[in-house]
């Protein structure tokens, strides 16, 4: 089988953080993997960002609920950027993913080291300090975004 | 905020299952919401067929990883089935959804316990056992899908 395998620098930095088997038959179904990874992943994210923003009131289970999907998901869309996925299917992800892997491990490292510590503030229970992981976990999302997600989408 | 809350019946069935505040602000975000879990979802649970149907060698450890997501996620979708969500974003999901939502209940509810069936196959450890159980899940997987989705995508 044609399997997508994810690129070295990858490999290398999260292999004992993402489930074995991270293959891919098709470039297309790596790229809707990790999308789909993705939202389902800001929409929690999303839940916990109402509570410290104030728009919802703050519930420490709901919190931790929401952040438990997260710690599941985060990896994940990581183990679907192999070389060969910037075609297949409309997506956002610029050629800077493939050509500077350096620079976009570097920034999901960051990204999981944030998740971590957000994850033990909702553990906590500290409103204060969910939302101050909060703010250092979506600028650290924001980041990446800004360096290796186009605002447009490709036309394949 | 104009929130779309789920049916009745699925909150009912499902409030102990699903994570509170599973709320969304629009019908796409729903839809897309969902359609994210089932893929990510269909991902891991065709890695442990792969394994069942052989097309890969059994690893107890790779099964017991990959069920560990589809467990945190196969209650997900159902959280975004709101009414008002058969429109608003390109979907596979059939009218019957929500015309005859004791039935979508039913399926719902008999793939949780195939799942939760797989799981504790996968725990033991026994490729026959999880053969067993992966076949009676991606049935009941099977079964909804011919009631409940389309072939084709919507429009809209």
């Amino acid at each position: 089988m044609n399997r997508l395998l994810p690129p070295l620098a990858l490999i290398a930095g999260l292999a004992c953080a993402i489930p074995a088997s991270a293959q891919f038959q098709k470039s297309e179904d790596a790229i809707k993997y990790r999308q789909g990874a993705f939202r389902v992943m800001a929409e929690h994210f999303g839940r916990i960002g109402a509570m410290a923003n104030g728009r919802v009131p703050f519930d420490a289970k709901v919190a931790q609920e929401n952040m438990a999907l997260v710690v599941a998901l985060h990896k994940l869309p990581f183990s679907a950027f192999a070389e060969g996925t910037d075609k297949g299917a409309p997506q956002r992800a610029r050629p800077e993913v493939w050509k500077d892997g350096a620079k976009f491990k570097a920034a999901i490292e960051r990204m999981m080291s944030e998740v971590a510590k957000l994850d033990a503030a909702a553990k906590g229970g500290s409103l204060d300090a969910v939302k101050s992981a909060f703010g250092a976990t979506g600028g650290a999302c924001k980041a990446c975004h800004d360096d290796f997600r186009a605002r447009d989408y490709s036309s394949n």
